[in-house]
């Protein structure tokens, strides 16, 4: 298969190339493509709303597209005007485009939790509405939406699946309001304390990043008369308390929990911290996966972090 | 009350001003105001995607915003390109212009009820999943969604009404495939033959231009607490068969059914005459009004007629 993938320089992209490489062609996008350079076929270096790019990246078309460029949740909040260029308008017109050349085309689009902002109920299942609070979750919502309406016509095979929290992501800044989810690992390995900005029983859906791409595996492979209404479906994350997180990486790590301080932000724990049962038959019926265990979880983690490395 | 109103050289537009003539400060946008000249207070002729216009329309504020400037259903199909523009990326951007000046803003969105898209189920109501085929439906569901987010972050006052088919449209082309719901208006009054798209027993939701004026009143004198989850309604349009259009129009017209041709057209049908009992629970409760009776829908009708020559 000739796959384009967007934003392949990033932290999901990166690990996605790598479990690829051979067995598909690969067309990589991301405005810089050091880490991926040998990784892929063809390099597209450049800004994904660029026209010039964005046509230099299909060519004659793909079989597949995985979009994942976008700007993520804390970095739309600075600069919504940016975000919504890159988020909605660029991803509409990359779309149309892939479309045009290939009406059978299949797009796995990284769509996010986010869509459904808060409060949540006590259980969320498939008929949960999307009521985004996040700008970032409201150009998720307004892609799915989208991809929906061309699903529906006939001009695409798409599937929008929702990520939940992955780790563990690389350290340092990525516009992540959820960065602290990953640093909780790394503070770990370094034998570091952590400052953690959510409660003990603050509640997270979480997906390691081998799991993430075992999942978009999933999508792309997906038989045409499997993709349904509406077109998008929850990842089966899992759903895990800091405690319980906090606990198993000390586990597994041989680090101390006394390392850990708790200084809960009302603010942050609301958006990140309050995630209730989560059921997705939808997804699961469609052959995605959790990671079966907080045990599993971590321990695929910690793994990813060793890779990156 | 200070207020713009886009698209108001256009069939809902012009009605409205000269509703609101004198009662409110009105500021009219539209890419020919030539109608509405002599009725409002503030004249912006121009091209609602130009910046420009966009901040002029604005200037230090308004206190609301009626938001009737759109490429319509058929319009939309024929140019995709121009129609995203206008109906997505110029709606965010005078949406967010309009908020940054004014946080208190009442929006009054003119959605569509080709949102919910067809297959439709038996009953209709206010949990009916937004599911839209055509490009206008998808675009009018998008910004739905934005306005959305904006109200639960506390950026504006919006509520989006859903309009049925509304009746009657002047004579001419409009670039709405719904057209013949008005045509065969004007055919009774000159006593034409009328090929009807849409078989006898196809319903549709109708409501008469004096009732939608009506009805953006009461989204404009709606209390800051009415406004709700999801900030989008459908307004309570009434269901009819042609058949019993037909049938008021010659009774009060004093014209004959024999007039009447059906020629169905499946794919005008499927899109325009399966429209199935609808409840609106919420609309009702926020004081939003049907026309009440065919009969009214037709009188009302035939007077925005007599009234527009």
């Amino acid at each position: 298969m000739r796959i384009l993938v967007t934003g392949a320089g990033g932290f999901v992209g990166r690990a996605l190339v790598r479990r690829w490489r051979g067995a598909h062609q690969l067309v990589v996008q991301d405005s810089s493509c050091d880490a991926i350079r040998h990784d892929a076929d063809e390099i597209i270096e450049g800004d994904i709303c660029d026209s010039g790019i964005q046509a230099e990246a299909l060519g004659n078309g793909v079989d597949a597209l995985v979009h994942l460029a976008t700007v993520p949740g804390g970095a739309a909040e600075a600069d919504p005007d940016v975000a919504w260029r890159v988020n909605v308008e660029a991803s509409q017109r990359l779309i149309g485009l892939a479309a045009k050349l290939n009406p059978r085309l299949r797009v796995i689009f990284a769509s996010s939790i986010a869509v459904f902002g808060e409060p949540l109920p006590e259980i969320v299942d498939d008929a949960q509405p999307l009521r985004p609070r996040l700008l970032y979750g409201a150009h998720k919502a307004i892609i799915e939406a989208w991809l929906g309406t061309l699903a529906r016509r006939g001009e695409l095979q798409p599937i929008s699946i929702r990520l939940p929290g992955i780790v563990a992501r690389p350290q340092g800044p990525s516009g992540m309001k959820s960065a602290f989810m990953s640093e909780i690992f790394h503070s770990a390995l370094a034998g570091e304390p952590f400052t953690s900005p959510i409660g003990p029983g603050a509640s997270m859906w979480l997906m390691s990043l081998s799991t993430i791409i075992d999942n978009i595996c999933v999508g792309i492979e997906l038989a045409p008369e499997a993709l349904a209404e509406p077109f998008a479906i929850t990842l089966p994350a899992l759903r895990v308390t800091m405690r319980e997180l906090a606990g198993e990486i000390a586990r597994q790590t041989g680090s101390s929990c006394d390392r850990i301080i708790y200084a809960p932000d009302v603010k942050l724990e609301r958006d990140f911290g309050c995630y209730p049962i989560l059921r997705t038959p939808m997804a699961d019926k469609m052959g995605f996966r959790s990671d079966g265990s907080v045990s599993q979880l971590v321990t695929n983690a910690l793994g990813s972090i060793r890779e990156e490395v």
